[in-house]
């Protein structure tokens, strides 16, 4: 792959730690930063789904790999298969939790050496395809350009340089000169916790602003392309992504502003005809009301809290993937990329 | 009036407490809520300035009240002239903070006690005024309808039953059931802390979303009819208000969706042909990096953090005023409806 996740000066998302027999997992406690940068190490199947469910390990290609290295653990304690169905209802939008979960099965063995091969072939294969995906990508964005994302589909989301920032690490590494404006992301604040963390941690030039400000940066030209990442794309481009992300389609159409998804095949799901069949999670008030050390609402406040939205193929420029750009955006074109 | 403020069980938003001579002005510490509610009592004018700067106070009309009263105050030491210009520098956005300076202004006498009485009829047109929008607006809410707002133009902003959400406490007094939609409204949550708190302490149905889930919620039906306030109003109808505003504009017209907002006639300023006029106030990185209690980004994080945008006219269905709603919104109805 043309650019590792070397270049980032931050920790590592996921590792295995130690051998097949007794290794584990440990991740970075995501839920923590900006504040504290400390780990979580996964030795049991139970503790990789909460820290699917909780977001300690959060973007989909991530919670996939997690997922895989979770069975692992399970198969250590002769409990593989159950690994699998436990973790397949840690979280029911991210479509390479369930792609990754099957792949391990695919394998028809509990042999743990195996198996830990395989979540080490995953690993490494998603740090490719954000390789790819940063190569693709990187040529959309211009000296003096503004690029806007939404949530963390980073290096923190992925096994290698992120998704949607893998255009922007490897342009900044080709030399352009750019700006990347990061949406806040609220309820879980992943844009300004991991976003700007980790693209400060990198070199690459971010500004922070709140979701309710992006129209205001476009109107104001500071926007001239928008990358964000997906959970799962339908197999006519309707892209389920985190909350807020169809707004930002919404009002870079309007601007006239290039709004891009950049993700690996994995996302796809050629299972669901269009968006409007993925089901989309509902999270917990507290997130809303509670998310910032104190309250900031009500105590008793109704919150409506859905996690993700669909963004219409038609508001969607261009597709990332790992074998090129999918552009414009429908089942055909998709098909032709990605199924030959 | 048609409703006064009394049908809102929480206290007032501000109040002269005593005489002329010794009086002084209550308010409700604003920044405080949800989690206390307390009072500032200002008894010299630069506890009237960091009450608007720091928004224990805020709101176009509101503001303009306390300016009002806060120019008493420096009469009542000998400082009237200086206490206007002082308070003309607290914030440079809201019309009405330099509508009422003005209005003070013109009495031309230093008389505590002549001051006072119009600092008072200032503060009770607000009331007038609210009750006088919510009538005009009361109409456009229907029996099982979705209300969106933006920020806080509640009770809580003006010296009645607020503007925006004039219309919502007057429906709900005419038994009209209706679900208000508050958007959180970051960085200062003045939609989940303010707007959720007064619209639930007047017994109105209200859910909290945060700002980036309003795309969602409208393309689900969720939504049928958008209210905000508005700081200021150029003569073609472009509204400034609160940030994020202009992207709530920007969805409901991509889901067909009726964006209205509403003002009394004072937050219109004729002196300037249309938005791009209206300055906007940048204010500080802290509050998008550490707003409530812990860090939720660097603390070396770049923020852009600008307080209002400005919708344009041809995104408002109509302005909701206290001489009625002028639809479609041009310079020529505006005028037709103020200026007669």
């Amino acid at each position: 792959m043309g650019y590792d996740v070397g270049m980032i000066k931050h920790p590592e998302t996921l590792k295995w730690i130690g051998d097949a027999e007794t290794g584990y997992l440990r991740l970075i406690e995501q839920t923590l930063l900006p504040n504290e940068l400390t780990y979580l190490d996964c030795k049991d199947v139970q503790t990789v789904w909460d820290a699917i469910k909780r977001l300690t390990v959060r973007g989909a290609p991530a919670i996939g790999i997690a997922a895989a290295y979770g069975m692992v653990i399970g198969a250590q304690k002769g409990k593989f298969e159950e690994a699998g169905d436990h973790l397949a209802t840690s979280r029911p939008t991210a479509v390479n939790l369930f792609w990754a979960i099957d792949r391990m099965r695919g394998l028809g063995t509990a042999d743990i050496e195996v198996l830990l091969a395989e979540a080490k072939q995953i690993h490494a294969e998603d740090a490719a395809m954000c390789g790819k995906i940063g190569e693709y990508g990187a040529g959309l964005i211009k000296d003096g350009m503004g690029v806007l994302t939404h949530c963390n589909a980073g290096a923190l989301a992925t096994g290698g340089i992120g998704t949607a920032t893998g255009p922007m690490y490897t342009a900044h590494a080709k030399g352009v000169k750019f700006m990347v404006y990061a949406d806040e992301t609220r309820p879980l604040n992943q844009g300004s916790r991991l976003t700007t963390w980790e693209l400060m941690a990198g070199g690459v030039d971010v500004t922070l602003i709140c979701d309710d400000m992006a129209g205001h940066a476009m109107k104001e030209g500071k926007i001239g392309l928008v990358i964000t990442g997906a959970d799962r794309i339908a197999a006519n481009g309707d892209a389920a992504n985190k909350i807020g992300t169809y707004g930002v389609a919404i009002m870079a159409k309007y601007h006239g502003i290039p709004f891009y998804v950049a993700a690996p095949s994995s996302t796809f799901d050629f299972e669901l005809a269009e968006g409007s069949l993925i089901p989309i999670e509902q999270r917990d008030a507290g997130e809303v009301i509670n998310g910032f050390g104190k309250a900031t609402a009500p105590a008793d406040a109704v919150v409506y809290n859905p996690a993700f939205d669909v963004t219409p193929a038609e508001l969607i420029s261009g597709l990332i993937t790992e074998k090129g750009i999918i552009s414009p955006v429908n089942t055909e074109n998709i098909e032709k990329m990605l199924k030959l």
